[in-house]
């Protein structure tokens, strides 16, 4: 594995040499860690990576690697780089025949993605976006309730995703590094909220139904004068037939640390979980007690219990999660079989910049319906 | 104090009375329990009512209190029929001088609700509106944290009303008598989720706060084709300035009890509370450990320490709730000094019908912005 | 109804009247309040008793009770002294035909409880004892499901009851009158901690499941060198065979508010119950999912279901738990049908006073084991 | 890093091998990983190892470990394997001049352990026992709240290790692998569940307070015929001076999963902690609400946020504790500085096998107070 960003300070890069480490598929051999090549040589140095395979950018790594000999080559690439930089580079490395592990948002523009999509389809290329979140078991456990049709029809869909972080940085009560980027429309791209986080809302919605959002409209606030992207808003989905919901997201929730929740009513039963409490699913009926499942039990799927060897009652992380992604990547990389639903694939890069441009647009045009 | 409606059956009127005993400054004297004047008494003897004062409508019992020296007189009636009723015997038991406790939503169309504010004005009597969750401590203790500004600039509002019980009946699997009226448009009035749960979420929205509504924009359902009124729906909320909220309601959740909550976050503070935990206040910061606030200590305010005498860990419920709303009323009857903030009024009646018909209004219309 | 003790500041005698107040079988109509006759007038006036029958003693309201014809006469006397008066009282009013509710402990020896149980078998006479916790809908539940056998084989008991008030009062920051006569000796009887709260904790084990405590072997701490009294304790319990358990009770634990709970652990499932949230109830099995039950559902046994009217998720609290032991007493005392299981006895009060002698007799005698 | 035990099927080893691949300080490249050596070889192959070191025993490892250069030989041995072999491996390896991280009960004996604690102490080794809930970053914060005082004087300790796994193999549901040596008295030693998990609380509570444990008294039950070893018990504790407290551990508990539980209680605040949520640490106290402490936050000690990058909200488990260990142990063996309480060593070690000892003899002896 090699990997693009992730260098020093950088937490989300450091999350995937972990989740790499985990699930013990990957070998990470090189990348370019930083703009700054002192930086990223630096930062090489302290995982213990050859020198030589330190590059000075994307180019030179592809470069590089194909002049090895296949066996000893980088097979798949990460690229874990402010939001600007993950088209460019996932082109050029699908294109020199690079699987990829890429995080959200997956481009900047609804075409970027088509077009990543389509070099994808054309190189039968392994691309893994990492939506975490659908990498934890009860995530993985609530698809599979729902697709054996144990909810009855699907009434309502509520997901929300609420964060307090920017708070100390629009307020001015303290300066983090990983909070610029993430405010400036070149780098973060047409939105900030809804972009970040907002999108994970909406993949875990379609990841656990099975659904496809029709329509949205979007409701959006800056929050501040001197914000020039959304930090907060709210999203009506419509899914066809009576079926409607919501997402609601913030990063200006003080207080919230990282609270992505979803809950799926049906007519016969529902479902209720929260990342912060993630080895607990909550199955709710009118006339039977609540059900709580959790993590390591034969009641489970086997999606659910791919991951883990550890008895119940051993808590599962964040980290455990994107592992569970990472272990899916390899399989398909190597040609193994696997569950579809074991990692979010570029198709889900799609519909997350579907939607984000929607809701930006909806909000824009003064809160209208459109289509996704 | 003499009751309307709340007979055989009926559950919010048991409520009622087992309120007005816990504050303890009511005595059931009399009251036109059921339609039905058989119904009516034979419930009163089960309450060991004097038969005499088992009226057969609203206006024999004004009638005949009248008639009775004015200190063994009927002095507050409570209106707990359904909400078709409220307003004219609301109207006419103001005309004939008695003091008001009244279900929500107050009348049917705002015109209603903005007459009855004026006739309690002129008539000087007490009027409360039993949004009984504002009778909790912990909500009381959450409108009093926000009026000292301890939130610091409030950036988000999200409150929620789910609950599942009517799948069972247009789902057919279980015929509820208590659920007929809330759907015949008749009885109910123009909306069934929105009008019965969701102007809960909304007058807690305002109680807790101390701010008004500007605008709102909804999007309803109906659910099944055979059913006439919402049942289901997200309400976008704004303040005015950058501020910006949702809420939440639905009677098709699956699973949900009674499951209100209200989520207010600051740029300094944020708080949270669910009714059915309702003796946790939680307390949120980016900075600081989550503080959880609890009844019956020297660190809540008196508007939240008024209505019991346990010590910490008793817990209270919703009879509880709604008897410190029936005390607050007492003590405005009696000429006593209190809190504006002990029970909710006409003026939250009239606030809480131009929310409900602002709602339906903006589904009408194809989701548009309304103000209210 | 009549009451001994309960005047200005006792927060217990209110809690009763309360809880006599909804479930709405008695009316407060004399007693004696307190034993100084100023406070008892100005007290039974507040509550707008007959000055007639505010009684100066426990004999003067008997002699004055009874000089009155049966029809208008107190049936039923709540006693809410301090411990040590509650066995001469009850006592005389046996004698005297009243049927009692009294407060735990019972007595202040083993052989006056067993005096006062053979005086209400003579008499035939109603006896409820107010350990409270067993009117909370989820304990009887807890009992119905243990009775009907589905925990299997019963493994483990465990229960515990923390408080922390005490700190308080033995470190000095506060002082407060309800705490001065529970670690008086001559008041309080020969115990603090496991009188006042432990035996609550023992009395929910024999109520939930069935079964008889056989042996104790306790370790006690009296915490400070001045105090004279255990404010804090563990007691081993055998209940013969294999079955083992635990009682953990202590008055210091700094922060703890009223934290009552109990686990039983079978063969086949569990069932955990916590008194802070009493309207959840937690079964456990190793191969399904746990299973919250709740208040007011269809799946619930009738013993749980007696007390409510609101639909789920309308939280009920302690008034509601006491009001439901009254309520049964109401049944007794009227010779109506009812279970057995609606209220403690004079028999669960002897049981009580059997363990905390022997609790104290453990500890005293070096912990050893003492049968019960 | 080398490894004995751990092979096919054992989820500790597993657990240990994606530690130290979290931590990063930790490359494996052999082991003894089953006694049958055909398993042995298909293991290592599966991990990637050399066949060569690949070892058919502890004394095969060593001495080809001790025939290769000095920067390829292997460090830091882990000891996975059941309880009787963890002394002889250790005392060969040690001798040899291997690190150790090595599971618990540490040894079979008080004397073995004694021995043990005197070798590290001569080759000045490292030697890191896991217990691994000691790795959790609120246990860590646990420990420097405590250490800071904060609490005032602890004035009780109540610490609960419940499982229910064991009753699918007792009651004949189900056969576990894992399960069959830790009933056998010759592979796990004197005890079962005292052994096994009970030793984990006495190790929580003597980490997270600094305090020792100076005397015990227990009751332990076998619960079935024929089991030789006991699967439940009590352990009353004393801590000098009034402090007292109690171990409750069983390995019947149905639906129980990892129930390990710790509360400290002070004259100014108390601590609680649960494993199975293991990201809040709840800090009580009469006059404050109750705060919630989270990892990755500024208010936490640098103890607790040694080991972690992602922002809070993201939730860590149980490898990352482990791997927590694992990195403290690798800045020990690399001769960095670190804290004392990163890793537990052979001293934790002795004392849990002084409480395992004293806690079987003293329910052998008829339940009498034993010295530890």
């Amino acid at each position: 594995m090699g990997m693009i960003g992730g260098g020093i300070g950088a937490f989300i890069g450091d999350a995937h040499r972990r989740a790499s480490r985990i699930c013990n598929d990957y070998e990470l051999v090189g990348g370019v860690f930083d703009p700054d090549f002192e930086r990223n040589k630096k930062f090489a140095a302290s995982e213990g990576i050859d020198p030589k395979r330190c590059y000075e950018t994307v180019d030179a790594l592809i470069k590089g690697e194909k002049a090895l000999p296949p066996e000893r080559r980088i097979e798949v690439v990460a690229i874990v780089t402010p939001n600007a930089f993950h088209y460019p580079f996932a082109k050029s490395l699908l294109n020199a025949g690079f699987h990829l592990v890429c995080e959200k948002p997956m481009t900047m523009t609804v075409d970027e993605a088509l077009d990543l999509e389509k070099s994808v389809a054309e190189k039968k290329l392994t691309f893994a976006l990492t939506h975490t979140y659908t990498g934890y078991p009860m995530v993985r456990q609530m698809r599979e309730i729902i697709s054996k049709g144990l909810l009855g029809t699907i009434q309502r869909i509520d997901a929300q995703y609420y964060q307090g972080w920017i708070n100390s940085i629009i307020h001015g009560t303290e300066s983090r590094i990983t909070g610029v980027w993430r405010l400036d429309p070149k780098q973060a791209g047409v939105s900030s909220c809804m972009g970040d986080i907002g999108v994970h809302a909406f993949n875990l919605i379609e990841y656990t139904t099975g659904l496809e959002v029709k329509e949205i409209l979007s409701d959006l606030s800056s929050v501040k004068d001197d914000v020039k992207l959304d930090l907060d808003g709210t999203v009506m989905l419509r899914f066809g037939g009576y079926l409607k919901g919501v997402i609601r997201a913030s990063q200006v929730c003080g207080g919230e640390e990282n609270g992505i929740t979803i809950a799926v009513y049906g007519s016969k039963a529902s479902l209720k979980w929260a990342q912060e409490n993630p080895n607990y699913l909550y199955m709710l009926s009118d006339s039977e007690p609540t059900r709580v499942f959790k993590p390591a039990h034969g009641y489970n799927g086997k999606l659910a219990e791919t991951g883990h060897t550890m008895p119940a009652g051993h808590p599962e992380g964040i980290y455990e999660a994107l592992a569970n992604i990472y272990r899916g990547a390899a399989r398909s990389i190597r040609g193994e079989a696997y569950d579809k639903a074991e990692f979010p694939t570029v198709h889900d890069g799609v519909r997350g910049m579907k939607f984000i441009h929607a809701v930006v647009e909806s909000n824009r045009m003064g809160n209208i319906w459109m289509k996704i």
